[in-house]
């Protein structure tokens, strides 16, 4: 999507560890409009996915998401970080090991809020490895519901994580595609 | 605002520990619509207030911020929390210690987006006992920025954080301000 690779190349850097800031625009400082207008693209690509609800992980997710929900006229289930094993009975719960923080978070909904049978579009701002994702996968296998598709913002092609969401037969969409980078050098696909 | 307070009466609970429990709708699993409706009110009420910006923290305020910002064509800066003293240079940070997870945690906003001179609608999810608003409004102070209100969704009158906001000559606004409240039993103001 042309308008937000612009917006990448003109105020995200490259940093130490390969790390793409953009928190001047999407996950830190908002930018409402830009975010509107991703979530209406998300929208338009799924808009015959027959989704139920849609699906995001605390808390960077939360904005596009709200923005795709309005589009499509559905309810959005953010699902916690939770360090703690100690998880209660009444929620899903999945490991998801964060590369950015090094650590390992349960991501985790719940139950009464994930049904079987729900038809589930999972949005997110980054796809990289696709470890959030998988987990996020995860949840809706434990409840028995669908997932009918993936839309993050910005993908870095290079980290693997599409063709692993790709194996689990769901169909992934993101806004801008990163093929390479690195400090002053993002090439997009 | 009678649709929220409806809604909580309908679809909220009261649970031990003085915890209401909105999270079918406010901030687990969203209500894209009536989210929609009360960031249109809360617009509606801070139209003519000057803001430059809203500023909320992670990451149940996102979705109500993103909400009112849309409908005032403004921007977000989201709040982070971090567990660790260990905070950088490129920050302004503040202790707000949560009575609902019993921990101290920091809120922390990058300088680099939190210039002097902004005019700040600080929006959040609940007000309660203020602990959480006295805390952004702390990293205001330390910007140099002018908060000119102050919006939540949810106000528990009788923890006392209203006045506490008013002593700094804040103004505040809560869409629903529950009076008293026990098991079966929500009274509005």
């Amino acid at each position: 999507m042309k308008l937000l690779e612009e917006k990448i190349l003109k105020e995200g850097k490259v940093l130490d560890g390969d790390i793409l800031k953009v928190d001047g625009f999407l996950n830190h400082r908002l930018d409402v409009a830009l975010l509107a207008a991703l979530g209406s693209d998300i929208a338009q690509k799924f808009k015959d996915a027959g989704a139920t609800m849609i699906l995001t992980v605390e808390s960077s997710g939360i904005a596009l998401a709200f923005a795709a929900a309005e589009c499509m006229g559905l309810p959005v289930l953010v699902a916690k970080k939770h360090r703690s094993l100690n998880i209660s009975d009444g929620v899903y719960a999945s490991p998801v090991f964060s590369y950015t923080h090094k650590t390992e978070n349960n991501v985790v909904v719940s139950k009464e809020y994930l049904g079987a049978g729900e038809k589930v579009l999972i949005v997110d701002d980054f796809l990289a490895s696709g470890n959030a994702a998988l987990g996020l996968l995860s949840l809706l296998s434990q409840a028995g519901a669908e997932a009918v598709g993936f839309a993050a913002a910005v993908e870095k092609e290079y980290q693997g994580g599409r063709a692993l969401i790709e194996k689990k037969g769901v169909s992934v969409y993101s806004l801008a595609r990163i093929k390479e980078m690195s400090a002053g050098t993002i090439v997009f696909d």
